[in-house]
């Protein structure tokens, strides 16, 4: 079975495989969260926004019931969503997500996106998605990041995450969260490929000891199912010739090279695939290693294009500007 | 004489001049700022970091003892250094600052930039520039941004600031501001020219009745002088023929076409001249009108290039990341 590198979190030094599973866009979750964990994959990381929470403990529950993993062998990610950022619902909402999961903690839980919006009662629509009134009425919430990341503070103080952090956050954001953080942020999840190669961002966390999971590996791809419009009139890197050259001389296929070039550069990733050889081919990405010519030419097709990017699916929020 | 139009700030409903005197490297400041007055300009954009508060008051007194302006036809602006961010130093640095000037209140004081560094008591270095020990040891302070914004707030409560506001601030971060400010910011200054235009930047100002006010107009001229390589190996603007064929056909000067580009967006420019030549020229930048088919081929030379960049310079800061 392939295993996988994994990276060694600050403050908790608990260890953090380097590949995962993304469950966005995840269809039949317990089927694919189950069949993973048997090809090896040994991180999840879900969000009460991917509404497949309960799915995703679904499929964990019975692989550890067939004893192919402990509890504990499984590195478990969420992510609080944005109309839960008030203090009073930080912990509500881990307390409901965990019961989704059926778990008594979560390995990290991060703010998915710096943004708060009015809280909707899980009663009334989950998840929530973006609109308070699930169609266009969209409503911020005066709650500052501050505020919010004490109360993921007091989740790690009660033993219900063991890693905080957060996701889609500048840099001069990560670095206010610093002066005022009590437990310091182990993760930061960023939109990451060969078009967005934010440089600059993981430098400043790999001297600042936080972890980077990059999302999206293959860029344009993880869009082209939401018929996203720059997704659709950016070329594949599937079939980019730097990206296929590489591949044909080390005999893998382009979304591993994508992967393992993001690995090399010590960033984690957690790609999806709802099909069991890609699932396979996803995980296997630290068996071959890449000249540092060949990483920069990869490197050198950035053209600081995010696909993520509220202001253009919603008009507002310029959390990139 | 040449007059500006005006923006009005909000909250205070308070007008400032669309175009400025920066006192950057202004040098024969008194003398400067004095001209700058008699040629009509009612805007002074000065930091503590500049080092050059005293003269520019002196140069201020000179016109108003002489009866050319009184204090109130004069919006002076300035910027609160990264040493002074904690609660006790803001209120203190202020007093200073207008002590220096020879003034009671500040139409506009800013955050010159969201950093904090540890303080340095002006009776050892003033300025104290970015390193601790005026050489290279560069010592960050836990002082949060909101925690500075609080006391920023107190200079309106007293009457010492007129308005407040935020400098080389990224959206999110502005986002931040927003859920938690008791008095919002009139203005964000940020570096502005048509190598970096922040479209997305802007319209998030525009959506916020923030004014914006674009530092370094002229893109690497304004960089030059300091020898800073990334400046010196970009195409200056002057000569970009974008910019000159469009100036030739106006009978401008390309420094009026850069600075006209930016007004007719709606934003506020401070640029420097220390020739009175020059400083007339650059005051009138609202006498023509471009075409939106001449704006938008000057905002296509876009290609987010940023000059002052701590992370450049310092090595550390990723504020732009």
């Amino acid at each position: 079975m392939v295993s996988t590198p994994t990276i060694t979190l600050k403050p908790t030094s608990q260890k953090m495989p380097q590949v995962g599973l993304g469950l966005w866009k995840v269809t039949n979750t317990a089927d694919t969260v189950y069949n993973a964990i048997k090809t090896g994959y040994r991180l999840l990381d879900g969000a009460c926004d991917y509404g497949n929470e309960k799915e995703s403990g679904d499929g964990l529950k019975r692989a550890i019931d067939e004893g192919i993993v402990k509890r504990e062998d499984v590195f478990v990610s969420s992510k609080l969503w944005n109309t839960f950022h008030a203090k009073e619902h930080v912990k509500q909402l881990a307390k409901k997500q965990l019961a989704d999961w059926g778990l008594e903690y979560f390995d990290l839980f991060l703010i998915h996106f710096p943004i708060a919006l009015e809280y909707v009662d899980p009663a009334v629509r989950y998840p929530p998605g973006w609109a308070y009134d699930g169609q266009n009425d969209i409503r911020s919430a005066r709650v500052p990041l501050q505020q919010t990341w004490e109360a993921m503070e007091e989740l790690v103080d009660e033993g219900l995450a063991k890693n905080i952090g957060v996701a889609n956050y500048q840099g001069s954001l990560v670095l206010d969260l610093l002066r005022y953080c009590r437990i310091r942020p182990s993760v930061l999840q960023i939109e990451h490929h060969p078009y967005l190669v934010q440089k600059d961002l993981i430098d400043l966390c790999k001297a600042e000891d936080i972890a980077v999971t990059g999302y999206s590996s293959f860029g344009p791809q993880s869009f082209l199912v939401l018929k996203w419009k720059k997704a659709c009139d950016s070329p594949t890197l599937f079939t980019h010739e730097t990206i296929t050259t590489i591949a044909k001389k080390h005999g893998k296929t382009p979304a591993q090279v994508l992967l393992r070039w993001a690995t090399q550069r010590g960033i984690a990733v957690i790609p999806k695939s709802n099909s069991q050889n890609r699932l396979l081919e996803n995980l296997d990405v630290t068996s071959f290693d890449m000249t540092p010519e060949e990483l920069a030419s990869i490197s050198a097709l950035n053209r600081n294009l995010r696909f993520n990017n509220p202001i253009d699916y919603l008009g507002k929020f310029s959390i990139f500007a």
